[in-house]
């Protein structure tokens, strides 16, 4: 036997053996996602993170789902008498919310189990694995703050822009009460919906704020991609800010200050994003340092003192991402402006990589730190 | 030849026929539908109201869009040697919104190009027929109210449940002015976002107020299948309205006062929906005249005046459907509520069915006459 094949043969009985005793090892207590439509029992989820799904598709010649381990090419369902295809992952996802779409005979299709998100530049479904920590963007029996869409004239553009608006529980009731602002970016292929839909920011928020955690503020959401981001390799080489930050600093700040009870000064507004928005926020924070005092950059990069310098100093700068994205470069980031002299504090999500339970945490550990008088 | 074999040809002659005409005065302008997923360039529409369609799935056996002309079930696509599949309607679609999906080797999936829209119970793909008279719903350069999404506690149903609420232009600044409601309700298996979404209530609420024709006045638009109605033959004959009037009437409306400045007195209250919800509206404000003074049925069904005798008179009632619904059904009732003394008024939206499009007019027709000092 030639060692080529010995290492073949090691392969083949390792990954069968593998295989057993994770067949062995999935818990039979898979419940519908939190995210399917109305009345749809699949996707579903089992206490360990897998997931499994089914669709009907009784002509079809195969079906693959995009979610599975990272980098083994998802899930393939395989074909039941009854004209469902069902599959499991084969492993555990990552705790949180996951993106994902079918293939089905070589065309892209949405699983009608599940809600959609948009993310990749279109609405995808979308599934949640409960996470350890999720009570903190649950849905409770707490006041609601809104989520108001609004349309902000843009001349800059030539068009109508819609912006999502958190106002926190009690806005209405308190009419001399004025808030700070947040503006808070979603990354690349996603839209203005991300934070909200996906995000759960308005409960977050919510949660927070009857624990009496923080001092209740604004947010503001828009859409970021005004410089038409293609994607592929070097999207970002060509990234020009100028159009997205006169949209936002010339047209969307003083359309919000005029139209809600906000706080209109530097002091009282923080700008951060996640990923793309992260990179938009550092642009434009360093490009008006006059208008933000607080920065946050979730999985999106960070900021060394040299950027900062002889500019107006912020009064914090939060950097984060998921223990699977680059941690050391985060704290490395934040140790180096603690020594310059910063404000800033750095986040490490455990267990997550560039997903959204990343950025529900980030919001979480940002919000009390904003705005402290 | 037997008669069978002559109507048979005949048949087959006819639908060559007919076919060959159809193909020959296709209009190839084909664009866009406004409803689009960003980017997408299918499905498409023509200056005639056709609609193409254009889906990639490579390997699938067969195709077909439920959208077509009624009865006639759909729209077969055919494979090209792209892996794409095409197919145009095989007439003209009436003017206005449609929900369809795709059947794709026998399983039901959204067409990838549209966004999502929910109806029959589930988030449908759809599709925009642009109308002769679609300029009383176009996004322009007018002031813009907003749209709120509110959470309100529900002890009756143990849930914190969803509205959303149309505020119009001004309502932020102006703090002292208090404003009428109208509760308007989506139809069955559609859900509180429906009038936001494919009824694009704000944006005829904008443009009424723009030109001046109507008082501002809020929109509350909630979910109203809390009776948990199937489809299906007898489906509303076990129809109850006491959970959903329960939510309306004792949950929500009194959390809007709260929440909202409302001009919170019955002379200020309205109630409308469209379809089931025009049944619900009909049933509430029979139960609860104390309530409401405005009531309006959209392809919802009609009042009679014995229905109405000795209770509460309403101010207004607004009878409307389709021209191609039951017309002589809302005319005749109109009729009959102005003979008994009633203020009553119907509106037939021309050339529509059951959708959207009659609801969008029925609701610009409506606003105009609703809370007249």
């Amino acid at each position: 036997m030639k060692p080529k094949c010995l290492l073949a043969l090691l392969a083949v009985t390792c990954a069968s053996s593998l295989c057993m005793a994770q067949t062995a090892s999935i818990a039979e207590d898979f419940k519908p996602s939190t995210f399917n439509q109305p009345g749809q029992e699949y996707p579903q989820v089992n206490s360990q993170g897998y997931a499994r799904f089914r669709i009907k598709a009784p002509q079809s010649d195969s079906i693959k789902v995009s979610l599975g381990l990272g980098g083994r090419g998802g899930t393939k369902l395989t074909k039941g008498a009854d004209g469902f295809w069902t599959g499991t992952t084969e492993g555990p996802m990552d705790e949180g919310f996951h993106y994902y779409h079918l293939t089905i005979d070589g065309g892209v299709f949405n699983d009608p189990g599940t809600l959609n998100f948009y993310g990749s530049t279109r609405w995808e479904s979308g599934i949640e694995i409960p996470a350890h920590d999720q009570d903190f963007y649950a849905l409770k029996d707490v006041p609601h703050g809104n989520v108001q869409q609004i349309l902000f004239p843009s001349k800059s553009t030539n068009t109508q822009r819609r912006a999502f608006v958190y106002t926190p529980p009690g806005y209405e009731k308190d009419k001399s009460k004025k808030y700070p602002v947040l503006y808070l970016q979603h990354g690349w292929g996603e839209d203005e919906t991300a934070w909200s839909n996906q995000g759960h920011a308005n409960l977050i928020m919510d949660n927070l704020i009857a624990t009496g955690k923080i001092q209740p503020f604004i947010i503001v959401m828009t859409y970021g991609m005004t410089n038409d981001v293609k994607p592929g390799p070097g999207a970002f080489k060509s990234f020009k800010i100028d159009h997205f930050q006169t949209v936002l600093t010339d047209e969307l700040i003083p359309y919000v200050d005029a139209s809600f009870r906000t706080r209109a000064d530097r002091a009282h507004r923080a700008m951060g994003g996640l990923s793309m928005g992260g990179m938009e926020t550092h642009m434009i924070t360093l490009n008006k340092p006059e208008l933000f005092a607080y920065y946050a950059l979730l999985s999106g990069g960070t900021y060394s003192p040299d950027e900062l310098k002889d500019k107006t100093k912020p009064k914090l700068i939060f950097i984060s991402c998921g223990s699977k994205e680059r941690p050391d470069g985060v704290k490395n980031a934040v140790v180096a402006l603690k020594g310059a002299g910063y404000d800033a504090v750095s986040y490490i999500s455990e267990n997550t990589a560039h997903e959204f339970l990343t950025w529900r945490r980030s919001l979480y550990e940002l919000a009390p730190l904003l705005f402290k008088e």
